[in-house]
């Protein structure tokens, strides 16, 4: 059965799921910054989903990025599977702008999490559902 | 005609080529680490890539992740698409130890980077291209 791995869940919002992944909005108002979480128990590495559901997780990951990159108008998306802290898969697509507080660096470790005000957050999610609700493969919350 | 970025050409050692993307080894003695560069004109981003592209960049970067992650018998691969200071799309593919410099932050801009020695470099490349070669899509330079 898969778990939601306790410090995602706590930096984040659920938003919903794909068919293979749920989507997450990281609780941090300095970026647009959403992650992937493929809805298999025990995987640490993209290379251990089989051929289906790495296709899969493309599809997904590629729709996420596309969508976001022209939702929040990005100059950048930055995509990463990292996991160095937290082992449980996630794929990080971060928007990212030439003014933003960390560019061109990494978003990771640079500065702390600044959370959302409720307002912010609310407008954020329903940009995000407004578009993901849009295809018949995805299921909010 | 695709070109490769000069600061890709001159930070890495050109192993060959996978049916779409380039394969380069970064000149990184810290950590193995390999990027991948779909040989397509003019791309920054995963998402302009069409499907069968996509597709076949899903394939050979888990092939390249699942290789590197068992050659270098790495605690954690970590896999990202960034492109904030080189914009031509490229995806890292970094073996990482839980003792290594930067370890567990990622590794960019944490540590300058360390060149091979001439042995090294001719070790690290023939780990990599022995298992490379093995594969009917790989053309080594």
């Amino acid at each position: 059965m898969f778990e939601l791995d306790s410090r995602l869940e706590n930096d984040t919002v659920n938003l919903g799921d794909f068919d293979l992944c749920r989507v997450l909005l990281m609780n941090d108002s300095q970026y647009p910054w959403c992650i992937l979480v493929p809805r298999v128990k025990g995987l640490t590495e993209i290379h251990q989903l089989n051929l289906v559901q790495r296709e899969q997780l493309s599809f997904e990951s590629n729709l996420l990025a596309k969508l976001m990159s022209e939702i929040f108008k990005a100059d950048k998306m930055n995509t990463a599977a990292l996991g160095n802290v937290v082992s449980q898969l996630h794929i990080h697509h971060i928007a990212r702008y030439e003014n933003d507080i960390a560019w061109p660096a990494p978003v990771w470790g640079v500065h702390p999490v600044k959370f959302y005000k409720d307002e912010e957050l609310l407008m954020v999610k329903t940009k995000l559902l407004d578009e993901l609700n849009q295809f018949d493969n995805f299921i909010a919350v």
